[in-house]
């Protein structure tokens, strides 16, 4: 059988799924088994990582050109990890309402504006899930309300020296890394939004 | 208890984990769901999913300045998605090896010179996925053989064309997304060693 050219051929999903089997179920996740026919016609297996939330990233940028990282262990990769204010927004609740409400638990932090940097998949040769990232300004300074669950550092820094910690690999954590990379991109090439392009001074 | 400040705080582990059963296993990851103490000291649950394989991209970039992208649709999202070559490499392979024989398969390019560009961890609220992502020049053209499961389709760009797909949110899988930014903040800066430099033109 000849494969669709071009548009028709990204429209069509070339996997035949026979069975599918929840082996695992939690707050945050679900796993699925499939028995599939792969796109070369021949059976195999797929497993699959539904995400329960969106992953929501904020680069909050005060009006002398700082920002605030988080630092946690995550107990997945067993490793110690700096990165942008994050957490999970459930999906049919406004991304933005969420990374307000992350941005004040984590860091005490209300902002004025916000700006969608970026979107991306995070793994998706396992798993279907999504992130969005903003920047956020127009500060004022709160009460952090972590959940108490969480154990969090926090460190308030120049994003200049925050994007050299991206580019030494010194923060990992892709989430943090995209969005990171993106403001800087906008940042050099000055089309962030006038008041901001000013807050972070020439590139 | 007081928690340990600085990097004291950094190296302890503030997890306990009091039981561990493997859910599910397969050629590609291991879900584990854990009973644990929480930072907090209070009862809680954690599922990690583990990765067999190493996470490597790479960006293969010719003389004129073009690049390859790999379409494919990607089961867990259920959509089609544009990358960079990538591939799994097996723990305790030199992945540079792993990024040859991956760009091979589904490009057909071998490459004489090779740039590591980012190291990132994917999703690391769940999983220990770690991805690495190379620059490759001095490409010769061969025979591509992808996977008999894989359907890909293949585009050769202008590498500013894919720089803009990054920005213009067509470009979703992070490892791409983190790679791409990676390159196009060390070609503005003109960071990339001297030939790569020449291949992309003035910034």
């Amino acid at each position: 059988m000849t494969p669709p050219a071009g548009e028709d051929a990204e429209a069509a999903n070339p996997w035949t799924v026979r069975r599918a089997d929840v082996r695992y179920d939690n707050r945050w996740i679900r796993v699925t088994h499939h028995d599939v026919l792969t796109p070369a016609g021949t059976p195999g297996i797929y497993g699959t990582v539904h995400f329960k939330n969106l992953a929501i990233g904020i680069i909050p940028v005060d009006d002398d050109g700082h920002t605030w990282l988080v630092g946690q262990y995550r107990f997945p990769l067993a490793a110690y990890s700096w990165e942008i204010p994050e957490g999970g927004g459930p999906h049919g609740v406004d991304p933005l309402e969420s990374a307000a409400r992350e941005l004040a638990e984590e860091t005490g932090l209300v902002a004025a504006s916000w700006l969608p940097l970026i979107e991306m998949d995070l793994s998706n040769s396992v798993s279907d899930e999504r992130a969005i990232a903003y920047m956020a300004w127009g500060l004022t300074q709160g009460a952090a309300a972590p959940e108490p669950t969480e154990r969090l550092q926090q460190r308030r820094l120049p994003l200049g020296e925050v994007f050299a910690m991206v580019r030494g690999g010194v923060i990992r954590d892709a989430l943090s890394v995209g969005a990171l990379q993106a403001l800087e991109l906008r940042w050099r090439d000055g089309s962030l939004p006038p008041p901001v392009q000013r807050m972070l001074g020439p590139p």
